[in-house]
């Protein structure tokens, strides 16, 4: 299964010509649309929500992973083989929380260029096309390489990385790594922990632990975001 | 053929999640996304939304639908055959207009848990996985019950169930059952009934019969909902 | 492959309907949505979209193409068989610039109807069952037809035809076409070409050339759209 991970968003041309060069270059490989609405410019908080919903992936899944402010520039695209998935994208610390977490991972560079490379577009002249290599098993396109290793970037961001239809708003905290006793601080207000979202008053907001294990802030038939004033990138308080 | 019917949105990670699910649980059968904006919050006016859609629907597919602002609270989750398709989702009234409508119905509990049952994704965790059994012939999740009957919900409602792109706004009034005289009323104003959007002189708002069989306010060229005002729940008003 | 480009909205329950329709006549080939947010209305908008997306897609294809705001009157549904490529539509300028680029371009109309043909919905009922056919290599549903031709519709349009989620705005004019020495101006500003999005300066609006060969406007980490008010329809100025 190749599964494409982008900010580029669902409306638009682009989506659709991913999806036909996917179908393409490997047609019997089901494609499936995991994120198209990343945080845009904004790969550090893309790799928070990266490593969250990959962790639902099994092995011998491909996920094309595209959020590249420097498309064109010099960055190196990126093949990885973590625990036994494939990732493909830019070498912008997009990866980096995928290989801390990744108990074997395997980094390799796109040594493969198309005919025609567009300056603006290496989803889907370059990405793409080879994460289908990849699905039918030809690793030709790549050559061992280093990864730009960012030491900088946090293990948990306390801040929003996503927010959904119903107004939650996900952070880059993980429940399996948050401090016990701690309280979440937003927009001023202590929130409250509730297990799901009809445990709450209406019009309370609070968190829980979302369906990825991060700590998310919702409210009960309304919308956190809107009503705590958040957006991605927006920091969130932990009060120990 | 798996459809999806939910108030999701396409946005974000839920939908391909759900999708991931459907293939690994099914893999021979193909998944639409039917709809992921049903209102957020109102299983009753999705309620309608549904019926409208599944009339489009033949016997064989199965459709999980899932409204529903009561996850992972004590309502039971349903499957239930109607007339041939099979619906998957929560009892929370959902399925009203359905089970009201059915010249056969069997209505079944989901008993079957997956070893990992989130609080808040009964989507992905439990609902999409029984659907794909259901649609591999395998009903060894299901055990026969009622379903709760919602004997308040009105058969046709003079509301907006839904807004789409153009900002039509779809009333969940069939035509089938709209009595012939009536004149159908919004903010304030009264509404010819046009055959087709050309047929409405520019910026005059109109009524007419949509492809699902439900009485459509619109406007040629234009937005209704933006001209009259009207979102999703509000009231529409009808006269003799 | 069978590819979806209208002005639906991906959104509703319309994509879902087209692709159930497209599944159930001709189940064996794959279908991608490529476009459904189309400039609303805007059929002349469309046909520069359509013809930059078609350059793209091999022949073999079929290409359903709805932007249709006079559905359900008495415009002629054609098929245009292009350099290889079926395209189905309402006979209302979207094809103008496909035929015009054709080297080799045949057009029939639409003979064949459906049982139930609504008037507002052609693309599920008329559209996407006749491209299925001309899918699977029937052509029964044609005959042979000549298109309406639209001699005013520019070659290249000094406009904005789309803006896509990083407010990027794309304009109808092509570089292959585009006058070596203009300058583009946009909202009285006049902007330098860039090659990619990280060689213009944060905050300064430039044109580069996007992966469609389309003069497209742009800021580094920000929205052109909104920096400079435009919105599809819009002119840009071009000034020797």
């Amino acid at each position: 299964m190749i599964q494409l991970f982008t900010d580029f968003g669902l409306n638009g041309p682009y989506v659709g010509q991913l999806r036909a060069a996917a179908l393409r270059g490997a047609p019997e490989v089901p494609v499936i649309d995991l994120l198209h609405d990343a945080p845009t410019f904004r790969p550090e908080l893309a790799a928070h929500l990266l490593r969250a919903v990959l962790a639902e992936i099994p092995a011998g899944d491909v996920i094309v992973a595209v959020v590249d402010p420097g498309v064109g520039t010099e960055r190196t695209p990126l093949a990885i083989l973590a625990d036994g998935r494939w990732l493909v994208g830019p070498d912008n610390g997009l990866f980096e929380l995928v290989l801390r977490d990744a108990a074997r991972a395997e980094t390799s560079r796109i040594e493969w260029r198309p005919v025609r490379l567009s300056v603006s577009f290496h989803g889907r002249d370059l990405f793409v096309p080879v994460a289908a290599r990849l699905a039918r098993g030809d690793r030709s396109a790549l050559v061992p390489a280093d990864p730009t290793r960012l030491k900088a970037m946090a293990d948990d961001l306390a801040a929003v990385i996503y927010v959904d239809r119903y107004g939650n708003a996900m952070t880059g905290l993980r429940i399996a790594t948050l401090p016990p006793a701690v309280t979440v601080v937003a927009a001023s207000r202590r929130l409250e922990r509730r297990r799901t979202f009809a445990d709450g008053a209406p019009g309370e907001p609070f968190w829980y632990v979302n369906s990825l294990g991060l700590v998310e802030l919702a409210v009960n038939g309304g919308s956190a975001a809107a009503m705590l004033g958040l957006r991605p990138g927006d920091a969130i308080g932990l009060q120990a």
